[in-house]
């Protein structure tokens, strides 16, 4: 008798030993999102992904339906006061000026090297194309992740000090990790270069290379001087993933349509709308920059991240608005 | 003691229940690819992938880099008389003819409708992207699918009577399961469309959508008559993946290079080279269809799936040629 309650209880220990995650936690909202404080935008993300996840609740959708697209400049990582990719083009263009004499007649390039930011970008995405061109074209795929690398190993964020790698939001890398539990397949749709963000991104957000989606140049395939294979980037556009561009990129590289969308300024707009608009369930949220005493403020006027039409429409559109001030307990990891 | 003895041996029933994939039985050839004979291909497959699992050998490769890509027609699946997606094309414009009295002046669709399929296949490529573009530019992304889903639920293979979603090789299917349970991820590379091929894939292959990589039309983001999000398929190519164009589109959407790579034809040719050649490790298969009495027996001259340089250059190449006729026990599932 004593020895078939010990078989049993053995067998509770094999069982529980083997079951994955427990599904009756889903409720106890302390222990999910630590970061984020409690209120309509964390209530809103845990209500949708526990109905979604339910098999027993009539909004239930298949694990491989399971779709999260996040925009990845100003909504997993900073982008002020420029875009991340900016700084390093700039950083490398100012170091290879003295190898690249025929660089001195170039306005753009006479702007940057003399801090003009501000007339580069009033340029808008032609003169930010061009510098990505200058900084990125002509190398080797291998190459160009050396140098992101390389620069990534010595560059600081000139407000925080902090490696760029760093200034990543703490409640994004819990939302991520708290949707891949929920068996979310969690992409990056970047505005920025699909082969900058994958250099670093799977060790900072543990997304791989294959499920980041973004903007890219032109590739060939070549040999090298070896004769081994090498793929080169040209001085062409290939892809510009960016709004109406984002839905576009979502359904060539995914495949299938989001339920789950977030991003942060007026490009995202179509990503959120096509996540959110039209028959199915769908959720569609912005991170609102609210907090300049803890990171940046800015909306409307800013060059970087610029968001009017978001904001005027998300209540319409039954989108979050995320207020980084009153609803992150903290910013960074740092 | 007789206790503790069952104590133990429980506890060991735990680990074992507990454990993933057992190390030890990799070298038990019978339990895994049973419809492989045994012989030069599986033991090189076999011995590759230990290899690169064992985390105590020196050609030990991280689970993120066990990239795997296979083409699909011919090497997934059959491919013969025709491309199964141009017999889908075929049967598209043939049903739709009545309602497009302006196709009545089209030279190619003229000779399709008189079953002329050799005039349309010497046109080549040019031909080809015709009568896809006939039969798949104007749709929404989700009209297409439709389209896809209804016509594999009727039609069957010609030769074989068979649903053409089963005409898959089942050693290739044993192949993909093996490479899965050690922890590779396996994508399609496909010349055909992607969405074509995402439409059957995830069910057939256990493969995501955005696990595809294939040639595509451009999409545009627009809105249908009810203000809700579609994607519209242009009469435009955005990209053709076959042979130089295997390379590309392996890095601009995996961003990895393959260290596991299978085609059929001179159209894989690039992207086994890269898989191969250069530095690291690699594993390059070409799929030789030698079984005339089985499957179909063409190689040199067929209109598809031509195969001559990637025949002459294996053995150079180290690349390992399948006998489907010596090298497979089965061919089909059913």
């Amino acid at each position: 008798m004593k020895q078939k309650f010990f078989f049993y209880w053995i067998l509770g220990l094999i069982i529980s030993a083997c079951s994955n995650a427990p599904e009756t936690d889903h409720i106890e909202n302390t222990s999910f999102l630590p970061s984020w404080n409690e209120g309509h935008s964390k209530s809103a993300i845990m209500d949708f992904v526990q109905r979604v996840s339910d098999p027993n609740h009539p909004d239930f959708i298949p694990k491989s339906d399971r779709i999260a697209c996040f925009d990845n400049d100003g909504t997993l990582w900073a982008e002020q006061p420029l875009y991340f990719q900016l700084i390093f083009a700039l950083d490398y263009i100012k170091k290879e000026a003295p190898n690249h004499p025929e660089w001195k007649d170039n306005e753009l390039i006479n702007q940057l090297l003399n801090g003009e930011t501000e007339k580069v970008l009033s340029g808008g995405e032609k003169s930010i194309l061009e510098i990505i061109m200058i900084s990125h074209a002509g190398k080797t795929t291998e190459e160009f992740t050396q140098s992101v690398n390389d620069w990534l190993a010595h560059a600081n964020h000139p407000k925080y000090n902090k490696p760029f790698t760093k200034m990543v939001y703490q409640p994004m890398l819990e939302l991520l990790d708290y949707l891949r539990e929920n068996d979310f397949t969690v992409f990056i749709v970047s505005g920025g270069g699909v082969d900058f963000v994958r250099t670093w991104a799977e060790e900072v957000y543990g997304i791989p290379s294959y499920q980041i989606v973004g903007s890219s140049l032109k590739v060939v395939y070549d040999m090298d001087s070896n004769g081994n294979p090498v793929l080169k980037k040209e001085a062409n556009i290939n892809f510009i993933d960016d709004g109406a561009g984002k839905p576009v990129g979502i359904h060539q590289h995914i495949g299938k349509k989001p339920i789950f969308s977030v991003g942060n300024s007026d490009g995202d707009y179509q990503m959120l709308e096509y996540t959110k608009k039209g028959p199915g369930k769908g959720f569609a949220m912005l991170i609102h920059h609210d907090d300049a005493a803890r990171e940046y403020a800015y909306d409307s006027t800013s060059a970087i991240g610029k968001l009017v039409q978001g904001l005027k429409a998300a209540e319409g559109n039954q989108w979050v608005i995320v207020s980084m001030q009153n609803d992150w307990k903290t910013i960074f990891p740092f």
